[in-house]
């Protein structure tokens, strides 16, 4: 997409604050690219995010900036035109006056995390079908025990449900639709024609489902009948990869479950990857303990990090990593292949929409 | 492709002999579909497969059989015609009379484990990228620790290499280009044609490659150096899925995982789901000490069962499952379908050949 040549970018200064420092090869493709283009780069350690590792003068030319969450005031950077968020969300710049109260354009990284998260939910779900954890014990005991042998299922024929059909959720339905298996969509608008069902966000190529091709039944709503029709279509997983707001605190209680319970007859598998507090925990417990659900695979919990002594740490049918399924060594190269292809767009044809672009009034 | 109307089995007998108890449903959907059939059916365990569980008189006027093991001499059943195999391969049937001195013909159960074995196999691999073994070790510890997160690493871009493009691997094949993986596909006779990269065996509907669109390269031969041009080939995971024979035993032994560290450095994952004496067991044992590939995933071991005290059982960067990876709840559907699709063809247009049919002189 970022192949245009005989781009410029002359008169721009790019500001590089990157937790990580930033590979020469980077730097050697963006100066192909761009040969009129300053940059300046800077490490900043994800842990010290308040104090700039340069000297306050450096704002003053910048008109393009890479960040995580360094924010110059807007007397600062005057020149200031694009930030490129190295995050999926945008919710801790939306007080900044940078943000606020001026014409500056934000993107987000979103589409980042698709492929490792969609690969932690489906690795996870494999290790239930497949009963890993269960093996890895054995192997722990050094015993050859196939006694379980007619425990084991494949995923052919099963049913995903996807509660929030964005960048994580498409790459999900990916692999889900290459393992057989049926997907279920849920969002909060309908999308009933192909142009809705579109993803418009970044994607890695050949990845993801870019024209919403692989759900089989679309859900959408925001009332709990709307929820619970969705919950009752027969789900042997249900992947939680919606935002949490207000609206989806708790998105999962006692009720839900009564309804995956009523529906599935205990076969269904939660997968969290979202956030801890979409789920009520002490119903989510309860669930499992009366075989409502299957188990759960969790990545996020609430309270988060999940205390010594919670009751989920030991339960048999749970699986618990702690918030690393967005972790990924591939992580930099793609938050820098969103900020090359928006630098492309800028320095290109002027009709050309930012990728990623933050609604200022939506604040996503 | 079973959906031709008004089929008939007239005259014929089915003799059911399986391990299970057949379903009722599939019993209905048979006698709809072919009404004039007789059918017999038994329940013979699979620990007691000499002694036949009803009269010898049954065999006489049998002209379809579908089995495991059990088989008749040619003089008890003089009215055979056809046997469905429940297994993938027919090696064991190789010295029956009945398939030896006979045109009697066989047809194994080729495909049925290709969607649980392509699932153990990146499951396991999915196991190692994020470092699942690890974390259980940390949810029983009640740790949350995310000291490692930097280790982790997802599939996109990495390389898997299939030894033996068949059933399994072509499966394996679709899950990791759903992963974002490139296939490098290894075959004894050389593919170099859309037709000879086609799948001529059962496969359920909608996964494998039925075409060999997955590869972007295609490996063959049957000597040392075609076999190390294929390991030279920059390979993340190298799947075993080719058959035991003597020219396979130790197909991988010292020279090759020396032709794997060179080219690898190192990074190369062996997930062995084929017999264990295809790798010979020391030289891989030595190999994962020093080094040389990253770590092995192994459903099938040398010696089998793997005796307690071996050294590969408590190896960090091993995972070792009991020769489990073929097991499904849908294995006995699968070969049901296989006899259904078969029966079609024997009733339907007389030139259409079985699936999966063995050909007496390859014995497979």
């Amino acid at each position: 997409m970022e192949n245009n040549i005989n781009k410029t970018l002359k008169g721009h200064k790019l500001l590089m604050v990157m937790p990580w420092e930033q590979p020469d090869s980077f730097l050697k493709k963006l100066s192909a690219e761009f040969p009129d283009l300053k940059v300046a780069a800077y490490v900043q350690p994800e842990w010290d995010q308040g104090h700039p590792p340069f000297p306050e003068e450096e704002w003053q030319d910048v008109t393009l900036l890479l960040t995580f969450t360094v924010l110059p005031t807007p007397e600062q950077a005057p020149n200031l035109q694009f930030v490129q968020l190295m995050s999926a969300g945008a919710n801790h710049v939306l007080d900044a006056p940078i943000f606020e109260k001026t014409n500056v354009k934000f993107c987000t990284a979103n589409g980042v995390h698709g492929p490792q998260i969609a690969e932690w939910i489906m690795g996870t779900y494999l290790s239930f079908q497949h009963r890993f954890p269960q093996y890895q014990l054995k192997q722990s005991a050094q015993s050859w025990d196939r006694s379980d042998l007619l425990l084991i299922d494949d995923s052919t024929d099963k049913t995903i449900g996807i509660l929030g059909y964005g960048a994580i959720g498409r790459q999900t339905a990916r692999l889900a639709r290459a393992l057989g298996m049926r997907v279920h969509a849920f969002t909060l608008h309908p999308r009933p024609t192909p142009e809705s069902r579109r993803d418009t966000s970044w994607s890695p190529a050949n990845l993801g489902d870019p024209e919403g091709d692989f759900p089989s039944a679309w859900y959408s709503g925001s009332s709990t009948e709307d929820l619970h029709n969705f919950l009752s279509s027969g789900l042997d997983l249900l992947v939680i990869s919606t935002p949490l707001t207000p609206n989806t605190q708790h998105l999962l209680s006692k009720s839900e479950f009564e309804v995956l319970s009523k529906a599935g007859k205990g076969r269904t598998l939660i997968s969290n990857i979202a956030r801890g507090p979409v789920i009520n925990t002490d119903d989510l417990v309860f669930a499992l303990k009366e075989g409502d659900i299957r188990g759960a695979a969790l990545d996020v919990t609430d309270p988060e990090p999940l205390p010594v002594g919670h009751e989920l740490w030991g339960m048999e049918n749970v699986i618990i990593t702690p918030h690393v399924s967005g972790a990924s060594k591939r992580y930099n190269e793609r938050v820098l292949a969103i900020l090359r292809e928006n630098m492309g767009r800028i320095a290109g044809a002027a009709g050309r929409e930012l990728v990623n672009l933050v609604d200022k009034r939506e604040g996503y």
